[in-house]
């Protein structure tokens, strides 16, 4: 019916739950990981500009994170494995996808406001550093997802394949801020692992001692 | 690794959730759901025996039913929209869950329960009496989960839509228990709906008399 | 009113949660519990077939699993310590749950099913091979649940008396499956908890050597 | 192994719920209606101390409204109407639980404290003015609970007949209290019932008018 | 310890809820609410661009709404009244906050970064047209949270006053994004909920016609 | 309107959870904290009656522990270091929770109960033996909720903060009950640590063998 349309649609990401089907401590919304994403990679950005000497497109990533699975309202969560089961099924639901985000706007968003929406909602991750970024973020999110499970004691393998695949998928996109990430921030999180078992006992017994 | 790794994976049903995206009072787990199928087939199977004269195969008819959505484990949930967009994509994820299965068997269940379980996990919506229940039973859930929405006050149209789809897949099957769900079971349903307003005050009042 | 409230009750065993009291990581409604009764049941009976040379009454297995849980709609969850703590108590609550079926059926089921729903509804836990696959099936749920919670790390005493009282309790029992699930299915699931701890530094080396 | 047990036990409480097996748009656990009746039978103290001239022993009202439902613990949740199936089993249940938190205290309360424990943990409903005021605020937990049901839009009958039941209850217990429940806060509540129904296009009027 | 702690500090927005204390038949966390303004915003600045023939900074709209409550990781949930019960009161939270923010980032960011934190965590609703922006998104995310509620059937009076004051912000806001959200966009969604409701009876027997 | 609004204000609490943002295995209400206080507090003035030779005022005792969180009702949960960042903010914070209050009292309580509502939701921690057992029970559930946190796995450092802190608090209160609890139930408690533990293959061995 309008711009309407689009800003209730919103909230259908709030109820699409990430990594359906495996048993996880947390839960995590779409929507929630959007937000994440678009935080990671302002500070991403920030650091690219600062140690690569580059200048960022402000605009275009803050549209292509925040949108960046906006297209799951349509299409709902297919399991990573069956997009890669074949090229052909890959290609095949990317068009769909596609087909049916350029369906709602031409059926929602005025005329006027057409262009702009074709803009927003395209597949942002191309080969730009924008495009990089996004997917530098997006794969951190996963780094992060599944590293929080695996801390709390989740057993499930596919937070190991996940945790690895993502690591495996950013250390090979050549940006500065991914050489950041691997030097300054990921080790703080594996050591963070490291120091986190407690001691219940020591601790009442230093209490009772102050 | 085994049979183990089979009765394992069930447990993934139970956090798969039916209708994602959309808003609802109540969320149902595919394990649910599942359940339900089966126990709405059991009754519907014993009528179709009393009113159609047929003999029902009861093994084919628990095997159909308790794991027509045992694919999901593998797919994931895809928007019906998403499979019915284009044929070729439906035969093409049709292709690839049923690839998926397969590969489970052969990977995880030991050779001698291969046949069985290559049986068991089949597609089971055929032309069947069977096959035919299954699917009456399969969407005499989607009714009964819409229309408990509806009852509720959710406003969204998709499940007005579900309700209404479901309805007229359900009359066009040529079954002795569709008739016998159409005039006995459904308007038992309907006429709930419009007896389920509450006069707090009155009984109030009437409370008070006793 | 007729089958309508039957199949509209079916929709309360979603809403009762097994095991209430006890902090679980993961909660279990009766109806996923019963659905995983009816999988397991239906692979026991195979491996039975297979292994025993007997011939299982399918339709009865069909109904006496998917139904074994159904009187907690009228009786509610009463905890096994207080069921066991007289006989005399037991023979009671057992009377009044049969009672309340008896009289859910003679007021809602139309005469023509009132057989067929007598019969469905039965306690199934007799001797017959049927009745004592369901007593495994159910009793392989509870291993499965505790399982889950123990390797999760839930220190509840709880989980460990459920799981070996319901392992005692199914090796107990002469059946051909019983001695597949000692032999070929239970070691999977105990070596599965040896190597379930997760080395996050070893795979994050492992991930940026490649 | 102590009062360690039973101060840890407390916790199981907040992990039962109320009213199993019904849809309720909302979840009350026994930790917070224990609470609620702790804050009603305060008040209503105050209110029959003033309008009954009366003195209440407030120990014991503490005791008896704070550790009502303690006996849960052991019990689990027995739908009503099966206590009530016949004064046999009623009987019998009852001597169960208090057999059961006699053992508890026994097996863990230290010698010292053992009188007093079971002075607390004793049976609350008798006809003292503080078994009275128990019974009445218990009850006014039920009205509360099915009325915010019935507000929200819930059919379920079982609320209808909560709220009559639990307000045929309170009228017939004579107290000043109930007298004032009926007169002063009974007609609130009914009240705000018609008054809740939302008009959202005059409220956006009027907001836009300002 | 770096810039780790400030990406792991996300993950608290996703565990703190709006609205607290109220019913709420969705709830919302502030992570979610932070995406949804991040969108309303991107919108409503190309609104203004096309129609307000202004050049909007994206590199700063981007940074304002994303962090915009970012310091409730720190304050934690302060209901709205008290932070408006007394000017004094306002100003001291606000000092609190914004001391606590810049504690974090004095402690855990490298030096380098420390002006780009400074500025991204800054207080962002001041009267530049972004500011504005903010404040006008942050406000539509009230009005749609209260609209679904309200539609919903939810009687809190909260969400009716929220719905209002919401309005009344925005519309004292004098941007042309506003006025095509009073214009195109609040018209649609007042009319939706007054075709929300569903005849039930009515759908089944169309649905049996066709 | 009357003393109604004030009983259905206390569904509120069972809205509004503890330690907002952080991580948690288990969820706390406010209303269940509360009547764990409670509980606690019965018991440990029995024992300060035992031990000390002191009569409790037990009216006191009652009002002040059921009731003193009411007041987050109107103030939220604002997070403890905020509240102690300024002995300046802290105060005005009282203040404004106690004039929400005392306004509660005002509009809605009559005239008659006036001085008991003032009296029952005064802040209760004073020096009195109530007041301190009342702080004693406050500071145990944390230790509870802490302790059952950290046995799980939860690596949050607020955690072993908050057990600690609230240990220090206590055994700095000189109570009789303070030495009982350190003495007799601590103890308890961090022993229980030590041997939660489960080794499944044991278990399972012995189980079979049986």
């Amino acid at each position: 019916m309008g711009i309407h349309t689009y800003f209730r649609s919103l909230n259908e990401l709030e109820r699409i739950f990430r990594c359906p089907g495996k048993f996880k401590f947390e839960v995590h919304t779409v929507a929630a990981h959007s937000w994440k994403v678009v935080q990671y990679a302002k500070t991403l950005a920030d650091i690219e500009e600062k140690h690569g000497g580059v200048v960022i497109d402000w605009k275009k990533l803050y549209e292509i994170t925040s949108s960046h699975d906006y297209g799951e309202i349509f299409i709902g969560d297919i399991k990573t494995p069956v997009k890669h089961s074949s090229p052909e099924l890959r290609v095949l639901i990317q068009q769909v996808e596609e087909g049916m985000v350029n369906h709602f706007i031409e059926e929602h968003i005025p005329e006027e406001f057409k262009g702009i929406f074709h803009n927003q909602l395209r597949e942002g991750k191309d080969d730009s550093i924008e495009g990089l970024i996004l997917e530098v973020a997006d794969k951190m999110d996963q780094v992060y997802e599944a590293f929080s499970e695996l801390q709390k004691g989740n057993s499930e393998r596919e937070f190991v394949v996940m945790y690895r695949n993502a690591l495996v998928k950013i250390k090979n996109i050549n940006l500065k801020c991914v050489e950041y990430f691997l030097e300054q921030i990921l080790p703080d999180m594996v050591n963070e692992e490291t120091i986190s078992s407690v001691d219940i006992k020591r601790i009442t017994e230093e209490a009772l001692a102050l």
